[in-house]
């Protein structure tokens, strides 16, 4: 089964900041500087631009955004619930505003001082009581951390599957690997060894070291999804939406999914990759390049068994045996991810993808055809023409 | 032109808590009941929900209350930025996941506390800072309140175009009367003289009189948007969305407008209505019935005029002229509106909305084909098939 989605709509232009632990300036600033250069690199000016989509997380007003981009009116504006889970969950927004002509044009985008401002990784006193209601079960024994939170799953997952965090290392010594080669990656050209990263100190132990987490990063990215009619106009290579799903299921939760039976399981990505396969009509073997959420090494592990690119429990093997290479069967966050380019919630793997399709990644896979952004909770294929 | 969206879904249910100034119970509770009577209303149940929309305002976690109602699976989650001025564009937002195939049934909901909780006509501390950032220019002068904020257009309105608040009074008496006859509203048989309003005391001297403002208000309000084919196999006359739109300009802000030409105008809903009239096809002699979005008076008179009800500076005239009236050349705010049935942040106008093309209103409008809803920056048409 299609949607009226598939192949409708594309993204034609990309933009971002550098990648630093302190920008200096305002998150309204970064904001606008990579919507800039998404404009920009899309070959139009901000008055083409009629839509914009973001998280309900980012905390740059759409109008202030606008008023400093020269952006003359806004036709939609949407936001997407929870944070980098949602990632792929603002192009089907964005998709669907144009597909329907509610837009011509929309701007995506997401901007913070996550390192130099409020840090993810780090205690945060303002989450007592807040939303979602699930941390409630966590805050109160002291676990106050996503990497705290999460390795109540990831503990089972590892008993479940004999997986050690020497395994979860290969995954940060690839990602690395490739940021190593990105100019724009904060750990260009310092890759890591197996070695370092069982070197590292335990955060979570036995389940993560430090090697095993995400950056936290200050930045900006950005881009333009329009229709692919008018795609072909525009300058670049087009990167066809061919799929953009979300999925969240009953006694999941965002972060905490403390209902379901087995904590090993991710049944909201189970669910994804169902809707995410059929609205494509794609297989895993047709995906020719990855950019995987990773969070934490653990996230990858879950998301390569759970859209069937391995079957459970074997992603230790698949990842060992060099498949997420650039010559192995699923090259994987090619930029480096959000372990070795950048945390931008997500949006720099998207970025990725698009330079994947257009041919103008600094690890291309050759000849891809179909390219890929996966988080726990929602998805999307890219597609030459 | 006309767009893709057109007639493409409906509104199939309803829902409502009562309204109150204490209910007594959690929003999320508010929310659920509201959702679940808009599910049952439909004809549907929980299963059949697969999309969930507000405002980025509501304080309940989407996964809390499809845990609650018991709904399997969310295949589309998006908010709306901003409060009661996107209460039609969470319609447009529901719409282009219905007409796109990303969600076969989408509830839309909003529940608050409001009045119990945190009362939004009175100072919050916790504004200091906050986006909107056009707030910045009111605050430090204190102008704490919505009132006292707009309040600085609307004298500049007056002045222009020589409009007293004994004027506005009688927006305030036809509100209260359509509510008099409306046993869910707060003000049920309580309806007011125009004396009445002129003898209430004044909040922002000489501009509006306590029974210038809306109510403060417990509770919520939900409804559900499918395809308008499946719509037919439902068990109500059907309410298909004809166009649902929202406008943002430049220069414009949420609340705060203060860098365009004339305080008087509302270049937001200029545009606005532009649209709606070139989406739907329709002009404003062709709108059977109208909830205008009057959290304030004046906001009442400034839609009127900018979507063509009458010129520019004549709202005062076709007000007193009887046209908001049952009898009148647009029958307005049928339920009793913010004012005179409850505060649910423009929810309740488009449930209103719905019963006028059901024909199941209280104060019904005869042979309503096309029903409006506006606030100052989306607007929507509900029609006959």
């Amino acid at each position: 089964m299609t949607t009226r989605l598939k192949g409708a709509t594309a993204i034609v232009g990309i933009g971002q900041t550098e990648f630093s632990k302190e920008s200096g300036r305002s998150e309204l600033q970064l904001a606008a500087e990579a919507s800039l250069a998404a404009i920009t690199d899309a070959g139009l000016t901000p008055s083409d631009i009629d839509g914009a989509v973001t998280f309900v997380a980012d905390q740059n007003d759409e109008l202030a955004l606008i008023r400093n981009l020269g952006v003359p009116e806004l036709k939609w504006m949407s936001r997407t619930p929870n944070g980098g889970d949602a990632a792929c969950a603002v192009v089907q927004h964005a998709a669907a505003a144009v597909a329907t002509g509610e837009a011509n044009a929309v701007l995506v985008y997401r901007a913070f001082n996550e390192r130099s401002g409020r840090r993810f990784g780090q205690p945060n006193a303002a989450q007592s009581g807040a939303r979602p209601p699930g941390l409630n079960w966590y805050l109160p024994y002291g676990l106050m951390t996503p990497a705290q939170v999460f390795s109540l799953g990831w503990q089972r997952y590892m008993s479940k599957y004999g997986v050690t965090n020497k395994d979860f290392g290969r995954w940060s010594v690839v990602n690395r690997k490739h940021a190593a080669n990105n100019p724009d990656a904060w750990f260009y050209q310092r890759p890591i060894t197996l070695e370092d990263h069982q070197s590292s100190r335990w955060i979570v132990e036995p389940i993560l070291r430090l090697l095993d987490c995400c950056q936290e990063s200050d930045g900006g990215v950005a881009f333009i999804v329009t229709s692919a009619e008018r795609a072909r106009d525009l300058q670049h290579p087009v990167a066809q939406i061919t799929a953009a799903k979300q999925a969240h299921v009953r006694n999941g939760s965002v972060m905490y999914s403390f209902l379901h039976h087995d904590l090993a399981d991710l049944p909201e990505t189970a669910a994804l990759a169902r809707r995410l396969w059929d609205a494509s009509g794609l297989t895993p073997t047709d995906i020719d390049v990855a950019q995987i959420y990773e969070a934490f090494t653990p996230n990858g592990f879950q998301m390569l068994e759970s859209f069937g690119f391995c079957r459970p429990g074997e992603a230790k093997d698949f990842v060992a045996a060099g498949e997420l290479e650039l010559d192995g069967s699923l090259p994987t966050n090619t930029a480096g991810g959000l372990m070795g380019e950048a945390y931008i919630h997500g949006y720099n793997l998207i970025t990725e993808a698009v330079r994947q399709v257009r041919g103008t990644a600094v690890n291309q896979v050759p000849d891809v055809t179909h390219s890929m952004v996966t988080t726990a909770r929602s998805a999307l294929i890219l597609s030459t023409p």
